[in-house]
């Protein structure tokens, strides 16, 4: 699989969160693409796409509402013929949102300061996506990136290696996911003692995976019946 | 009170929609400014917000959202100390959309081709309005203009200048605002024949007007007892 983050920010020199993002984005098989004041070149965006099958929208969340460069590329990319309609051969996606804004999630709500959800504020992408066909995950959102900590800088570090490059959802996708990441840092390790540690806690998490998995579905089902 | 109409089309010159409300708005009282491709004068669009009541949003619904150049004019115009935050100036507003589409309107909504309503995917501006203190009107919205009859295309002229300048909402403030159109066109017509039968409609609508408020408020409560 790979994966095109499509990144777009009026002022990204400016923005803390974009050039962390942009020195801990995961380098294999995905690409990093921002896009720039320069005139959109409609050919070299359409084969980007083509060749790629997760799409991710990056963006800060400015008037509720994507950038306007990326609203230009919508109009000027996904062209009928080639994105959605007759002969249209661009083909279904995978596409996801990794989302940034300056105010806690918890202000996104009825009644919070922003009054209206983020789900309700992303609508017009989620249009988007079911139009082209494409599949809408759950969007990754930042908030408040300037105020946290280095132990949740690296925790987002994950999430977002996660959200660019784990096949399918669920907690057996995350196991499988983790799972994957360790087998890479062993092979990539030269050094016997970290590699030894490594292989530990892979077989750990490997042996409990099932019981976790039990576990797991027991939390749910617990959880489910507390709220009816 | 006076209106500004913000108007923003990519392809104006080829939007029929465009041309035919720029030929049919009411030209007292009312600004018509379009934005060009050209650079945003912050201060020449802060000043114009300044000296209007209602502010107007008018555009085509392209990828299920405002076009560019509105959302840049959104960053650029509406700063924290004039438009919203501590020492602004503006102060609150009236705010309406005009936006038109090439869909029927009943296909926005859930099952319908485009399966979002108007009201979800316009939330990104009634956020906005809600942040700027803007008292946020039901939109106008005008699908398939390219089909409509010239009755219909009567309707719809007669629908936006009342969109543009009626003082208030309801029954009553149609009623006020169609006797102020008439006795406008009494007093602007040099035929006195015209005159003598504009008089008689406004007579028969003035001296019919408790009974037809009366009336409203009965079909009012008939509906919502035929609804519980």
């Amino acid at each position: 699989m790979k994966t095109l983050i499509i990144v777009a920010h009026p002022n990204f020199e400016d923005s803390a969160t974009q050039q962390f993002l942009q020195h801990n984005y995961p380098q294999e098989d995905v690409t990093w693409h921002r896009l720039t004041d320069q005139q959109i070149d409609v050919g070299h965006e359409q084969a980007l796409l083509q060749a790629h099958t997760r799409i991710i929208f990056q963006f800060p969340l400015y008037w509720y509402s994507m950038p306007a460069i990326l609203r230009e590329w919508q109009d000027l990319v996904l062209t009928a013929g080639f994105a959605y309609g007759r002969g249209a051969t661009l083909g279904a996606k995978e596409f996801g949102i990794v989302v940034s804004m300056g105010q806690p999630v918890a202000e996104y709500q009825a009644g919070g300061k922003e009054e209206y959800t983020i789900s309700e504020l992303l609508k017009p992408l989620q249009a988007m996506a079911h139009k082209l066909n494409w599949q809408y995950a759950k969007p990754l959102v930042i908030s408040q990136f300037q105020y946290m900590t280095v132990h949740q800088r690296l925790q987002l570090v994950m999430q977002y290696h996660q959200y660019l490059t784990q096949v399918g959802t669920g907690f057996d996708a995350q196991q499988a996911w983790y799972c994957a990441q360790l087998q890479k840092r062993i092979k990539a390790s030269d050094d016997s003692e970290v590699q030894a540690k490594l292989k530990l806690i892979l077989a750990q998490i490997q042996a409990n995976t099932d019981e976790l998995t039990e576990l797991h579905w027991t939390v749910d089902m617990i959880r489910d019946a507390e709220e009816t």
